[in-house]
């Protein structure tokens, strides 16, 4: 079963070489900014309200799938789906960013840890269960 | 810019009516499956070292985009990127699920709060990172 989707907006990050990518979004207070294409802008309504939103975007370098991988912060074999690499059956990343500022269809972020140009597929509020 | 992902597995849960689907994957203690297809299967190794999972899903029943909605917990419209309405331009879900069993390339979830049925996009390691 195929699954088609668009890319509804680019993120703007200062990484153009994947090797200097931070790994995870949590290491690195990088900025960034999230450009929503005009169509899609009245759906952004009340984001401002969240201090952090997950971020799901298409790992648009990733050419290859490989299952079994090496996690950068060790040395041991997994599984593709217990790591973040992003060589997945569907190459789609999620982020955890800091929602800094809301310039009408521009949301500027903190935490980005993908690649200048990346193409994004979504938008969902952050919230922390552990407080529910 | 289109972009093409295929299901990687089924999840099985005991929600076969949208009006009965719990709205969120934290309000509900209800327990699923998660079927990955044979030939991912090795992609799963080392999840089981893990308490809690990232499930991204399709929305495979949604047929329409509203950007503007009305969130079942509030009166007060906002933009579906605010919300987890399944609405969305890009129809993926995410939740978070707590892993109780590997058997091969079955897992058993609790936490479901998606259809019977709904095709997997992808399984990442959950990681707290309050804790790090």
């Amino acid at each position: 079963m195929e699954i088609t989707y668009r890319a509804i907006g680019i993120i703007h990050t200062p990484f153009r070489d994947r090797k200097k990518t931070p790994y995870q979004y949590f290491v690195d207070n990088a900025e960034g900014t999230i450009e929503i294409f005009p169509e899609y802008e009245e759906g952004l309504e009340g984001i401002e309200n969240f201090d952090r939103i997950i971020v799901l975007f298409h790992f648009h370098e990733q050419r290859e799938v490989v299952l079994k991988v090496k996690p950068k912060i060790s040395d041991e074999i997994r599984g593709v789906f217990s790591t973040r690499s992003p060589t997945r059956p569907n190459p789609i990343g999620m982020s955890v960013v800091k929602l800094l500022e809301r310039n009408g269809r521009f949301l500027k972020v903190m935490n980005v840890d993908m690649l200048d140009g990346t193409p994004l597929l979504d938008i969902k509020p952050w919230i922390d269960t552990k407080n529910i």
